[in-house]
């Protein structure tokens, strides 16, 4: 690109940052937790103890007719029950005693030439501590041996709903599957739900994404200038967490979005694909997360391109910090998510209200849905293995039908254990405004000259991700949030800096 | 991670590179191609010149049954014809009049709000310069349309093996195809002989492609030190190319191999991810290379990673070398793929045996498949859109059954236009002298104890991406490859520098 759009020399990257050692006592402590609720929901529907959990992982694919492999990443249920990072196995639990299988495909011997050493059954057993490791064209052979003492062999097939994509998990197929007797409907909910509640080992691989891309996102602010590229923070960002934090992979494609694009979603993919040149005066709006080991962070931060806030960017970023903090200031088991939601939109109106862009009573605005027309999504959902961890809807919760409630990846009351997304918004988005601004119930609220001038603006949102404690929750995500630190950081100052923690850190006690 | 393992603060980065404009003459160019092509093979049956080409572009995929998006990248075929970015088109070729249509998927008016402006079809046509644009929900009554008075409307749909992954590309698809009369064997060996020869518009994106490839290899080169892990110079590549090269992907995963993971020809997948610390005393092997707007690139740099040839590494490295330059300049319209594939492996077995690695007659090794003991992949494929770019083996045209020389990803004659990767390597991969050092045949040329001194060596592969010229061929790829050269850029002399230009550039004249 013109040198013009080149950053001035960054300094030196630096980074406090170790790829930690992952326990495979991970896995094993969450497939004891499986176990544990299967037991319990067989032995209360008076159900014998036995059978096996069986799941398939993922397949390398290759893209449309050709051989271009695409990079491989394990199927997320199998992730969090194995952690096997390489494709083609199957898994199985044994719920009678516990022990757990792997069955490894057989390759090829061409594959030592090409891909890599042949490694023995031995090695996955190890690297993976599980009781038995067999191949995978030994799965009908080695279940059913276990099994033939007690009748026709009982296989639990891991087959529901993803509430997020309305797609459906994929149930473990193989030669001879007809053999046995298999139930697709108990596994699913089960696993969805153990996945929900972190353990202290999940929760150190959050925290962990969290400092990775916590770090690169300061990274990124410092060097973001005029003229650059959004991809080129983009860049900066993936270097940063790989460079140093061993991340391979992003939990999501990242969204680099400067400017009127600030105000699309999820601005970032193919068709929109980071390409805008950054303008002084912009907002950038940057929303990226690191995965380490599957496991994931989901982090947004919002701020002035030339490192200045005007005092229009101020109204609508302090309007998203005190939604931000104050959802986080109230979270605790036992409070339902759409209280945090109405919590959060009712913050930013009254922000609004105050600084003039709208007119009038802000219970008849909530009343009106009003809220969903400047954030349009929900507040936040489950982190985890996946970035829309699964479960945000058990069986018999329903989804709410109101704009912006309907939204919502969950409306369950938070509980010890879950990590959530904290991530209110507020966005300028033609597509909503306009029909609201004209509509006979909204459009009396609308301060039509003040609307119109932030027609350009984009929008800001600020994204943490939160674990809920016994008595409240604790904020993972370390980024600068107030206007000051964001504005000292990007002219130099040390993060994390003397007196800068969050308000919105945490709160109960730690 | 410890701070021994991380590098010291790079120079600052920089680039002379700039991202070009993409001329959408190019995929009409392509096009025109394909028609006069398709004319021709309907003028030859006698058949009428009518009907139409229709592909179906690629569809964006999820992850599993999640809602995780992978960042979309087009089908090649279609790229190739319509330049698009965006997922769900179809796109057609009328063979009467030549004209081009696109169809594109009508979106639901909240990706307004999730992904961006919904753009009118205007737009498309403005950017992709095809003569009509309809959407994707109309292609059965307008390609209907536009032939009812010529009988049943005939469809060119594209279905064929692909020969490195023998897999089959996907005839468009879509409702109503019921109505039209389909040929599925024409299109497919016509379209694919169009994309072997590459346009000047082509070459310059592969030419730039491989410009900002060779700038990240040698940026990759001078950062490299003992400690570091593999995947941090991977990071090094993929920031270079995407900060300054503004590309976001790379024509295949990144290998980065070294020790002995460079004896595994394609190290780097998920199962051997780029994991291993650097050692002092190591070989590197780094095969990356870019891609920009579909077109990419290929390149292989063999070095030591602590920037001083061994003389053990020398040997290897410059019987590499030496079958690499001899290759190139042999290349001219006319010259055998597996003449030169031979020709490679005779180099390398002459050095080795003037290096008392192996001993005996070489003519008599080549016709025992020595050769192939130490390479066992072929010289080279055709690069473009694909970096297995597809027609290899067009109808007729046998794969041979001799080991190294099966691995041949094409066994044609060169000519004018194409664009093939020059690749030789030289490798000890225990499962392949193994086996040779206990045959009947080939066991006798052995020295081994010598072969035994390298058991841990790994390999050296020199990759450049050559084109055929009228009377020669051009050397795209702009790395250091003597040794001399790779020392004093890993020093940090400036790269190009004088007097550097590599022997293998070119022949023929220019
Ligand atoms: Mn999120
Ligand atoms: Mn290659």
């Amino acid at each position: 690109m013109a040198s013009s759009t080149h950053p001035p020399p960054p300094p030196p990257a630096s980074s406090s940052l170790s790829p930690p050692e992952v326990p495979m006592a991970l896995h094993a402590h969450n497939r004891d937790k499986l176990l544990r609720a299967l037991r319990d929901r067989l032995a209360a529907a008076s159900r014998p103890l036995r059978g096996l959990v069986l799941l398939q992982g993922g397949e390398e694919k290759t893209r449309y007719c050709t051989d271009h492999a695409e990079l491989f990443r394990q199927e997320s249920y199998f992730a969090y029950l194995f952690g096997v990072r390489e494709p083609g196995f199957y898994g199985a639990v044994d719920i009678a005693s516990g022990q757990s299988l792997l069955f490894a495909p057989r390759l090829p011997s061409d594959y030592a030439v090409w891909l890599g050493e042949i490694k023995p059954l031995s090695y996955f057993k190890e690297r993976y501590k599980v009781d038995m490791v067999f191949y995978v064209d030994e799965i009908a052979h080695v279940l059913h041996d276990r099994f033939k003492e007690s009748g026709k062999p009982l296989l639990f097939l891991l087959y529901g709903m993803n509430t997020d994509s309305n797609n459906f998990s994929k149930p473990a197929g193989f030669e001879g599957i007809e053999n046995f007797e298999t139930d697709l409907t108990i596994l699913h909910p089960i696993l969805t739900e153990c996945r929900i509640f972190k353990s202290e080992m999940e929760l150190a691989l959050i925290q962990y994404a969290n400092d990775v891309s916590s770090e690169a996102h300061v990274e990124v602010m410092r060097r973001t200038k005029a003229g650059m590229k959004e991809y080129q923070l983009e860049s900066i960002f993936l270097h940063h967490i790989y460079m140093y934090g061993g991340c391979r992979h992003c939990s999501y494609t990242c969204i680099c979005a400067t400017g009127e694009n600030s105000a699309v979603l999820h601005y970032g993919h193919a068709a929109a694909p980071n390409d805008r040149t950054l303008k002084d005066g912009d907002m950038a709006l940057f929303d990226m997360g690191a995965e380490y080991n599957f496991y994931g962070s989901d982090i947004t931060c919002s701020f002035p391109v030339n490192g200045k806030f005007t005092k229009d960017q101020l109204i609508v970023y302090n309007a998203v910090l005190k939604a931000h903090n104050a959802v986080i200031s109230s979270m605790r088991p036992g409070v339902s998510w759409i209280d945090m939601h109405k919590l959060a939109e009712e913050t930013i109106l009254e922000s609004l209200k105050k600084e003039g862009l709208i007119l009038g009573d802000v219970d008849e605005m909530m009343a009106a849905r009003l809220g969903a027309v400047f954030m349009p999504h929900g507040l936040g959902h489950f982190l985890g293995i996946d970035t829309h961890d699964p479960g945000g809807y058990a069986k018999g919760m329903e989804r709410p039908k109101e704009p912006g409630l309907s939204a919502l990846r969950t409306v369950r009351e938070l509980q010890e254990g879950m990590v959530i997304t904290v991530e209110p918004g507020c966005y300028f988005i033609d597509a909503l405004l306009g029909p609201a601004m004209q509509d006979s119930v909204t459009s009396k609220f609308f301060n039509l000259k003040e609307v119109e001038r932030h027609k350009n603006f984009g929008g800001v949102r600020i994204e943490s991700d939160v674990y809920v404690t016994a008595d409240g929750c604790k904020n993972l995500t370390k980024c600068p949030r107030e206007p000051w630190e964001i504005e000292a950081v990007m002219a130099g100052a040390p993060w994390p800096g003397c007196g800068s923690i969050n308000k919105a850190t945490a709160n109960g006690i730690f």
